[in-house]
């Protein structure tokens, strides 16, 4: 066993921390504030690599492990969870475009994508079938050999309305999941519309919204992989979705640790420094306690992952469950710890807060984390 | 022991759950996302007897206990626990005023605190000062015999800039908490100024501003009972008040609870009610234990302050610390019970775990809440 | 609403603190050791009318509430937490007789049960049945008019071995809950066995033990009440079973708690009292909050049930779930709270540690407390 | 990063999970009852190098690391905490002798060690401080140039009474922890005597007693080091100490966790198997993710220790917090999957909790690692 980074690690990390405290900190909480999708930063992320990182260099992309892309998001996240998770969004949709596409399809998509040209969305949660990925009812029709039309719904999509594409899990077979398909959809395509943008708790900086398709035709070409791979498609890409909430959630608790740690040293209240009362040194030591078990976990999944563990689904949601739970109450605590001014925006840490929420929530809630360790223990046992 | 409302208590409750859901619910997101200050509904609600619950009927009040009025507040609290914790501030200041004042103060005040006509604030916290009240440091220095020299800055002060009156806790004396007094502060005083308004995670109907006090002259004849007495009656205030905030989470979580149970009889998830999975309604059963508890310690600490008991401090301070704790959580487990409709501000959900993530905080922290528990524990073993 | 005692409950109260104190605390460590059973202790206790507390004073019984018998159970369970729970079984039996048998079952059982001449147990558990009464498999079988042909097996049974009288829940009918009856079964019934005493974790002052009947005749006049009225007459026992256990729960917590106290206060660390250590002020702080919150659940759940409130059971297994939990937590933190000496068996902490583990199981399991309060929730709902 | 064990940690494992479950586990429930101290398998355990793991081998020892040695307890604690917990002690003795001793030292105490024909203890901790190592006040006075005159009393030592050998921290010097010694008593020496075994929660195949000295004459010749390094060899044997006690409790909370997956698939209660139950599944999956959560920090720590990490203090607290914690909870919610049978000796798992409720009190408190963790960590912000 080994816990130390490679020398390759500490430096993508570092790239990552000082672009996320340049380039992301100093806007964040004007971006929540204002709903402002930060495009420009994006891009300049992308110069950096960061739109491309599971995509191999053979195609352009910076061919990068699980394991390192959980490092960088963490840090991208110490600045701004939100941004940071849409990142990972796109770089999920590039890697399945890298991995899952032809190579038409690679020259055709990818190059736009890699430098955040194009952004890009991922269309699978419709509005009743949140959890219960298999039960998607949106619908591909064959019209010739060459196209589908498209009817259905999807929801809280990410990036909706801003996106240059969707790569959508669509019907096009039977009822069960072997009846799924993956298709690009291009903003363009007529019968293609966007929901009002969603009001949120947090994640401000990206939009979110439904995503409708009436009668769009879009191009049999546009179609990733086989009819039918497309549930498989996407449940590859959930382990690594998993890893990837929780990565920005492991940032996000350590921005409001660290913001606490500083507090504690300089406020003072009954004539002492917080920092000397015990019962609050006890609170921050619980926090980084866990905050350290969550990013063992988030780290030995990512590891599994990239391994082709046979433990790895269940590692995911271990480390999904745990890291975006504990992560969530560290944030409350650091909150508790300013007092009043925890509450107040110009102190951000209720910023953390509530972009941490929805982490317990995407990419399959904490429920059905449990359901499937659950399922993955009682096969084992 | 009895553990019934009386007849009144319901008639009282009644009255209170029906302007709520006509007068504040439909309105309460909106005001929260516009960070409007419903003046017209808090009149509308004064009109009910809601703005003088502790001043005597003899006074022009409604004259009912500290139970009663828990009883009221979470009423109001289950449609809008903001305006409702606004309305407890007003309130606990008629009550010094009535209880506190002399025949001409109360003369000259009440009558307009109790239609609202004039809206009010309790100005103890300052920016150095959070959980220390007695460290207080702005000063009076008498001008003559009849008026105050106020200079200070008070922080954190609910209505600041929009209150009519600034009861205000003040050093007149030494640096002891004997050293305090309570003076009546009107608006249109030279030197009396408001900061921006802070922006906040939530309790946004109501302003939340910096009170700054700069040479302000203050008529001797504005003074609440003695000098040195402020003191002491910011603390028994703070006793009721710790009762109310707790009461307006009480209202906050049932709201939760309530909209989670109708959630999920009707939400649906792998061909089944969400209802129908143990697991949620595990969780649903501990928040309704955890409420009830919670409403346990709420109404006894009110009848204990009621009647003067010897633990009133005590369990005064455990409710406020359990309650608000515990309605927090429901309120988050209500959200993640609605999966990705509890991120989305159309639920309303998130509005309440806004709302109440304060109360954790206000009138003594939690933290500050152990503290007194602990002494009182240790002073009786 | 009233949270006081009135000045009976107060003599009750009284006189079972100095029973407690004086007969079972000196020898409860001792009886625990030794897997004792105090059969002279539980007979003077029976002299201050604790043997028949339910029973009507027409018929030589105490003729209290069950608020009133929480109370008691709670100042016995603060000295023998094991003691007192055998006690709270004995007097739920009485209850029975006394209520659902006819005056000649009452002549013939009752005096000798009031005395504690007869111990009682209460046999409805069985083997593959714990949680799942309703499944229960021993049967009686008529033979003649006069008598039943009793196979089977019981488990688990407070008693079992020392007991006189087992009244026994027996299926006459169908395989539902219609088809059970009620049955007092003597000791000396031929065909009655015992298992050897289990080893149990704690509640040693009482045996338990398999309890099977291999083609017992008993009589049917030693039925209480009708054929296919024992369910019924089980699941209202149930509902005062859990109170009392809970009440035996407030009783050890508490002990627990005043141990603590008396320790933190004695007991120096690094210079300085442990009293004087914040982290521990807070730990005692939460360990009283909680408690104060189990108590009045337990109190109200008494008073509902004493009331026939509609909202009765589920308060009962709300205060069950709730009281056994915290209350084993308490016990637990105290443990901690002694560092070493709390793992020694001569500080007694551990004692209560043990015996309260087990009321978190039984009466219904936490889980199945669950179940019930979840189901009533999402009724009313 | 690599969280995969080599093919010799696999083969340590192996050799110790054999070991424990043909040699351990039949025997440990008796142990247990009887507080039967289990000599011969100790010296079977010793046969396979397990007496000496940090013992290098030119000394005659096995030569592994912390990592490997975790592992190593792991397995054994898997079928009994108490045994394997004195097999760390002895273990951390032999290495101080090793590490510590000098030649003619290694050459006298080493070989009977390696064997376990002589058992060691470790005394450290006296009547007065628990936490607080640096307050003792056992005194060894010189007299002469080749003799102390030791005096004083060591409060809850492992071996007491049945060691050979007694490695004492003893008071050379002045007040400071710059004052303290380590000497080696050997059992024969005139004025040492012991108390009664102290009669325990759990750590029952252990003897726990008072060591007095009473004008003890000790060779200097049997001092490790010079006078006044006792303290930091005292502080260097607790950070492995630490990593040692949480792996003990890792090998118990599996126990449990494996024995409650099998209970819940045979078990059958209202028609299923509890497995099908969700809510118990959800509580299985929240315990195998806080198992693999200790895991990890205490693997992680055990490398920090072993690569002489600048964070490997707060590493080794952090784990020993965290994993004690969690362990005794998921020992304590098999238990309550169990039902009633958790409760019954016979099926183990009360064992498991009663032996690792001490985990969190032993190698310093786990409210004494709260403290260390908050220092780091304000050191380092």
């Amino acid at each position: 066993m080994d816990f130390n980074l490679t020398e390759d690690q500490r430096a993508f990390q570092d790239t990552a921390r000082g672009f996320a405290r340049e380039k992301l900190l100093p806007h964040a909480g004007r971006w929540d504030e204002e709903r402002h999708f930060p495009a420009a930063a994006l891009r300049e992320a992308a110069a950096l690599g960061f739109a491309g990182i599971y995509v191999d260099e053979a195609h352009g992309g910076t061919g990068l492990t699980r394991l390192d892309a959980a490092l960088i998001f963490e840090e991208l996240a110490y600045a701004d969870p939100s941004t940071a998770a849409f990142l990972t969004i796109h770089n999920m949709v590039a890697g399945m475009v890298a991995r899952f596409g032809n190579d038409e399809q690679r020259a055709r998509f990818l190059p736009k994508i890699l430098t955040a040209e194009h952004f890009v969305s991922y269309c699978l949660t419709e509005p009743g079938s949140g959890s219960d990925a298999a039960a998607l009812a949106t619908r591909a029709e064959p019209v010739g050999n060459a196209q589908y039309k498209v009817n259905g719904t999807k929801a809280f999509i990410s990036g909706g309305g801003i996106s240059d594409l969707y790569v959508t899990m669509l019907r096009t077979g039977d009822d069960s999941p072997r009846g799924i398909s993956c298709v690009v959809i291009e903003k363009d395509t007529p019968g293609l519309a966007f929901g009002k943008p969603e009001r949120k708790l947090g994640w401000n900086s990206q939009p979110t919204s439904l995503v409708t398709f009436a009668d769009c035709l879009v191009p049999v070409a546009n179609r990733l992989g086989d009819e039918g791979e497309g549930f498989r498609f996407a449940m590859m890409g959930l382990d690594g979705g998993r890893i990837n909430i929780a990565a920005c959630s492991l940032g996000g608790a350590q921005a409001c640790l660290d913001a606490a740690l500083a507090y504690v040293k300089e406020r003072r209240a009954f004539g002492r420094k917080l920092a000397d009362f015990q019962a609050l040194q006890f609170k921050l030591a619980d926090m980084a306690t866990e905050l350290d078990a969550a990013r063992l976990m988030v780290h030995r999944a990512a590891a599994s992952l990239d391994a082709g563990a046979l433990d790895a689904i269940k590692h995911c949601a271990m480390a999904k469950r745990y890291a975006t739970d504990v992560c969530f109450r560290i944030c409350d605590e650091a909150l508790q710890l300013h007092g009043g001014y925890g509450y107040i925006k110009d102190y951000q840490i209720e910023r953390y807060l509530r972009d941490l929420r929805v982490h317990r929530i995407l990419e399959g809630t904490n429920e059905i984390m449990r359901v499937i360790i659950a399922r993955k223990l009682l096969e084992a046992a």
